[in-house]
């Protein structure tokens, strides 16, 4: 059984000015309906966070903010099969004792779109609150994998040495927390990098970051930059442990690692991945990525994409970089990223933050191993964003979400339960 | 032979503070490339407008702008055969008087994109300026003819009648200038609104409306509003003219009849050029468009398109509303726009503003009329936008520029002229 990924704290949400729970008044599907919308139905940059507008704006960042095309080129889109199986019929224990339909857990979960491939076919899919199967959804740090895919295959093509020091490639980073950090270090998140990322926090370094996409004010003028190149070389270390120590989840190290991506391809983050994941997948639809107020794309988190896209992206994971015909990258690099961290290390947490401990997962490479039976693996994000693949039974979860909570017991443990469940299922037929 | 569009008023810019000519030190190739790119290559929404980086910003405004998505739908794209004719190689006069090819002076008129199709074939093709097949264009006032033709299908319809008022549909527009003037009257742009629309004048009304638009601060603060729909209800009346007495060409007619589209029809802009005319084209790329500070589409200006989707549109529109096995328009609305305004109404400008005096055109319905021999017809917008129809040579030519100057002879004069030199040319074959 999973182990919780993230401790209650995250629960006084409602607590925090600013930060309060949902106007519950506003049902969901009237959110920006109008012309003009009421003044309460409006979503706009200060409210797209927070629950209800959240719900609207996870599918629709390119209205409230500076986007880039992610092209997936001209070809064919690659089919998806269909295989339908009915999933909904039987029902799962949650929160320890529940007993409640794959339905209603989805729609109890925020779902905005779900879709569970077997063996490359669809066996399962839905969406919910307004989603279309064309909508490009929000995924927030799932972005993260696809950010460390592109790194490793890098390193794969000889290009990074990720024994390396991130300011041998990116000089500007020189004087900040990862001028000495590996490009290892950073693909696995044990820089030593003093950043906070409770969500519940609006003190936290994350609302700063924040800022720097375009996102509502922050109280503190010096922590106003306008550019991630100039916000990263700011970002200094914490005396708490040293590179490597320890595991220390931290967006900014994606974003770091995404410097370094575009300084060697000269590519930016969006045309390598069109054209390393999307192009060669035949993705049925364009993706694109949230900007920073230069122009910049947000590598920690800012990666929109249809459900059944991430899914072709999972799918081709499983299939040891293969898919549509192509070797999209490397088996060593997917044969990497199925293979499980070192939950030892992983569990070298970082003082302070105890929602790290024994939590029965390891991170490397930004992608999360899940320690169990399966061996499965997962690009996951805040508000219920997964790509979750299990080797084991050939099956690949997307869940896209708009969940009240960035972080909770209902995406980030009973959502992994169910799909353990759902793959025993597929096992069994 | 034509006449001048504008008057050359327009050459001042460059003696405007802050609306200088262009850094001519920087190459328009250079713009935004390097991780991070130097300061003096970013393009952003205080220097979008202006060359060179209107020539970075015009390919791609969603980086800058918040956007909404106008979708093409999941059908096959519609076909455009190839036809070549070598139309470089002969040379044009232009200013009246200097020959030039037409390569040279599609160069010199900052063109990105340019398209002519002769008998629904693409005969000849250009790329320019980084500009690639699949890039969406920002088209400015040539979104309007779109607006306007969705306006003529409504009436079409029987949903919208153009002889009643603007506040009988949208109350709120009561107080303002468009209260009392007619749907027919907001169409043909003989509107008594008082606003002035030259763009080289940082006092314009133009600035004002740019700013509820995201462009950079106009200096007076009680002209400031976050939505159109905020802004249009404050325009007042002119006393220099009455309703209908007078072409004067103001932007937010276009935007208020957006207003009525949108109220009568329960669609937002985008779903509607979608559904009406993108989805039946069998369009070839997703369109977009600039929204508002609250996520209202900018009717007045604000499409994306790529060259040869407008190329379609304009074809459909020559072939009397008939595209790719579908009636996409009403014979009766296509014969309509063709069909040439009375250019002596047209010539009871507005006073104060020289430059529609004698021109030689005619404006109804959100179209341009030419009242040229080949009783041609267009979509124009600001900087050099085009989808020319010329029904006598059976041709469309869509010319899309980041021209250095909003109105200028370049564009407007000699482009026309080089274009019926074509249509003669094609004609003769």
């Amino acid at each position: 059984m999973m182990k919780p990924l993230v401790v209650a704290a995250l629960l006084v949400a409602a607590s925090i000015p600013g930060f309060a729970g949902p106007a519950s008044s506003v049902p969901g599907e009237t959110l920006m309906k109008g012309f003009p919308p009421a003044e309460e139905l409006r979503v706009n940059r200060d409210n797209l966070m927070l629950p209800p507008y959240n719900g609207w704006a996870f599918q629709h960042i390119r209205e409230l903010q500076p986007t880039r095309e992610v092209y997936r080129g001209a070809g064919e889109t690659t089919a998806l099969e269909s295989a339908p199986v009915n999933l909904a019929d039987r029902s799962y224990v949650v929160g320890g004792q529940r007993k409640i339909t794959l339905d209603e857990w989805l729609e109890e979960a925020a779902t905005d779109a779900f879709v569970v491939l077997h063996k490359g076919k669809v066996v399962y899919e839905r969406y919910l609150n307004g989603q279309q199967e064309h909508t490009q959804h929000q995924m927030f740090s799932a972005t993260k994998s696809f950010v460390g895919t592109l790194m490793l295959m890098l390193i794969d093509e000889g290009k990074v040495d990720p024994s390396r020091t991130m300011q041998s490639y990116v000089p500007e980073l020189k004087g900040s927390a990862f001028a000495d950090a590996t490009v290892q270090q950073v693909l696995d998140m044990t820089t030593s990098i003093s950043f906070s990322e409770e969500y519940t926090n609006p003190q936290a370094d994350i609302w700063a970051y924040g800022y720097v996409f375009g996102l509502s004010d922050v109280a503190d003028q010096d922590r106003k930059f306008n550019s991630i190149y100039d916000y990263l070389p700011t970002l200094g270390k914490t005396e708490k442990f040293k590179h490597g120590d320890a595991f220390h989840y931290a967006t900014p190290n994606t974003d770091a690692l995404a410097w370094v991506l575009s300084r060697v391809s000269g590519q930016s983050l969006s045309e390598l991945i069109a054209t390393r994941f999307l192009q060669p997948l035949g993705a049925q639809r364009d993706a694109y990525i949230w900007l920073d107020r230069s122009g910049t794309e947000m590598a920690g988190g800012g990666l929109n994409i249809t459900a059944r896209d991430a899914a072709r992206f999972g799918q081709m994971i499983l299939q040891k970089g293969r898919y549509n015909g192509h070797q999209v990258i490397p088996a060593t690099v997917a044969r990497r990223i199925m293979t499980p961290g070192n939950p030892e290390t992983f569990s070298r947490f970082y003082p302070g933050e105890p929602w790290y401990e024994n939590v029965g997962h390891s991170y490397h490479d930004m992608w999360w191993s899940f320690q169990n039976d399966h061996q499965a693996v997962a690009a996951m994000g805040v508000h219920g964003q997964f790509i979750y693949i299990d080797p084991a039974a050939e099956m690949v979860v997307v869940k896209q979400s708009s969940h009240a909570e960035a972080e909770g017991e209902s995406n980030e443990v009973d959502g992994p339960m169910i799909w353990q469940a759902i793959a025993e299922r597929l096992l069994a037929r």
